[in-house]
């Protein structure tokens, strides 16, 4: 059995943010010298998930205001009489998930014709981690 | 080790459905040979998900409600001036995950007494597809 | 490859808690022996979950706040027609997702710095069961 693990680090641009990892999972993969098994990818942040979705701008917009809807920046959250502000982003991780298995088969991820593996950051402009886990033969 | 993969086609009557696949789950395992594992059960389509719940009509029709209630079909989802008009389901797929972690144990699927496993379809009435892969000894 | 199968066995004394439970894993990852690979922790029973954030009280607080929001108790429930009365919980358990899975790298659990593992009761004062299940080298 082979076990290959890597970090995945993430400091971006905006606050809230949607990046495309299926590529660098690819290379991990290639790395890993994996091919059937499962690979775990997991933010290591407790404000941030990942999402197994479409890559279509539009929607990833209808995605993150759906989740402001759902789990609205506001200042009343409990959390925040700890001094932290981003009591939203923790619950939008847990409505999210924040982790996702990747099936590998025949030496690829195995996804849908239209599966993507995207980083859901929604605290961000700071450096965070995404461990990725391949555990097969 | 065993790795066995198979798919399961999906293609229900209804657009929205949850389709119980506890039993053909249970065959996979039969066919794969794993005593002791993990079995991944996985929606390969972006619109669709997989929920481990309740076997009781009241409680779908209530789960299959309240997601629309939380995500609800409506024509202004920016997703839809691709053409689409399913913004609604990549959503629900979202909120309830699109897979789950089934644990084999003495060559069962180590569920609760009450736990079965369903496909739930958001964007149906045509062919879709699950993959599940086992992994174990 | 080494598996190895425990339960936790919960009895809250609330009907609706968060149980904080990252120190009975470790004591399970000792006794798995194993130093790579993935833990998967499971609720078995279809009105509980697990949660990975953070162990502060007030965002506890909020994070059962907002379920109770997203997915009230309320007399209505088509699933309480049976004589059940936690239709609520069964939707809770969908919205946080009934399960994670922990990296192990190294021998230890692979958690990022502020990443703690809770189970979420939201139908308890009574056993249910976790299944910790660990598999790797």
């Amino acid at each position: 059995m082979k076990i290959h693990t890597e970090y995945l680090w993430m400091n971006t641009h905006r606050r809230k943010e949607l990046v495309h990892v299926t590529e660098q999972l690819q290379e991990i993969l290639g790395r890993s010298g994996v091919t059937e098994g499962f690979m775990l990818v997991s933010a290591m942040h407790i404000t941030s998930g990942v999402i197994v979705n479409d890559n279509e701008p539009g929607l990833h917009q209808d995605i993150m205001d759906w989740l402001e809807d759902l789990a609205p920046e506001r200042p009343e959250y409990r959390h925040h009489m700890t001094g932290e502000d981003n009591g939203d982003a923790h619950l939008k991780r847990i409505l999210v998930h924040h982790q996702a298995i990747i099936p590998i088969t025949q030496g690829r991820l195995d996804l849908g014709p239209w599966e993507r593996v995207f980083y859901a950051e929604f605290d961000g402009q700071r450096r965070k981690r995404v461990v990725v886990k391949v555990m097969g033969d």
